[in-house]
């Protein structure tokens, strides 16, 4: 029953990845290595309109690992998951394997 | 004998979606389900005017349910309803089942 | 002797309607009804210049009843009447029956 | 020996019409009756130049009867008489009999 | 041995018209006949450039009699002599006899 | 198993040059000479988008030696590496031999 | 082993003109001629790119001597010798002999 979300303008829907504090193997890891704040792009905006109205569109797209600010975005509740919005621009970059 | 409002340049009226807080069978529902601010957009003004004079039109539509932020938003009272007036740079978001 | 004010780049002159507190057969209104902040626009200037010099006319037109924030305006006091002049972009919507 | 300012860019030179406190009779006029905040435009600068270079004229002219905000304006001696400078933008409008 | 400044972009140096406060006859002049803040246009820089690469004259030019904002300027002495340094846009506007 | 970062927009992701604080020999150096702020790009963005759409390129490229500001930037954890995000326009210029 | 700045985008390197306070027959100059905070330009960056993305060049040049406003600009050491960082803007004019 959970409903999707298409974020207005140049928001990004963001799916935070929480990195996990044990290994499989039940060993506990130290604090520094959950340090990056990182999360899926779940849905992107349609981008803003220019000056001259023409649509500038989201600098990341749906399926992206980003690097996210330390603060800022909304946190958003769709069925039993929780989200969050940020404008692209506050999107600090994209991570690849 | 409600009025009915035509929203100004990138207004958007909207009204809000009052979460039930009971079931039909009158179970009362925990608290955390009725966090989604969200309303339906009732009507939408004309656009705001970019620099070169062209109208850039509002980024929802009459009829689309959106997702509203936690604050912000100027309560209107038409008749005996009650209805926010947004702009649209505002609206988190639609929502789609 | 009152004078006719016409207003500056994109100002409207507005001049509210009071609701009445009493019906005509004199019963007292409850407070509640009167909560909708709207005037008659009684004239409109001409535009402001967009940065390529071209005028972008105000949004509402003279005759029109809309809905006034809550705040802000200015008190203009013409003859005998008193008048309120807001930039067209702080008007919220036009009313319509 | 006063001297003649031709006010800079958007600028205009205003001479505030002081309202008789008086009648001819000499009959104290209420307070009241006072309070419109107009003048005379005396001299109007040649206007900004938009971001593509060109002019934008001042949107009043020599000779007309302005409503004046009730602060700003700078005040400025000429000889034995005092004047205001706005910018064009914070007259609120033009006045007709 | 006094140095000579060109101002850069829309800046404009300006020699303070200091108002004698005796007569030639040595006769002391009320303070406010002094009241007025002007100067002369000694130098003008080339202009600013606008958003499209073109440059924006400065709005005064060299021998100019400018009326001056009561706050405001920067101080620049070269050789002996003290001059004031004013972006064009502060210039309230110039004073012709 | 780090993770590479692509910067967003008109991000730069730098490597700060931490200079030795002794020589090869074991001699501490004076504070002094490690007062240069710089730092190595490891990555640019794509640049942001002007008011037209088109990508204004980031003004530095991977390689350069840059010099960074007193303050800013933010710390971004990459495996074991720590690496600093800025704005182009927040880096001071590029360093040379 | 000094390392050559290349100022990013429209900042200007400079390199202030120390008034000498002495003459060079030993004798103490007054303080008041050592007032002028001039600098020598000793390398410009590229300009910033306007709104088209097209350069704006800086408005001074290498070898340029320049006035400079009392506060701002930023500390760089290079080798053994001081610089300052200046925004072109910031700089508030060219000194001719």
């Amino acid at each position: 029953m959970a409903k999707r979300l298409i974020p207005s303008l140049n928001r990004v829907l963001i799916e935070k990845i929480v990195p996990p504090s044990k290994t499989n193997a039940g060993i506990l890891l130290p604090e520094k290595s959950s340090k990056l704040n990182s999360g899926k792009v779940v849905a992107v905006g349609a981008g803003t309109r220019g000056k001259d109205g023409k649509l500038i569109p989201v600098a990341v797209k749906e399926g992206d690992t980003v690097l996210l600010p330390e603060y800022g975005g909304t946190e958003v509740k769709l069925g039993d998951k929780e989200y969050h919005l940020y404008r692209d621009d506050d999107i600090l970059g994209t991570l690849h394997d």
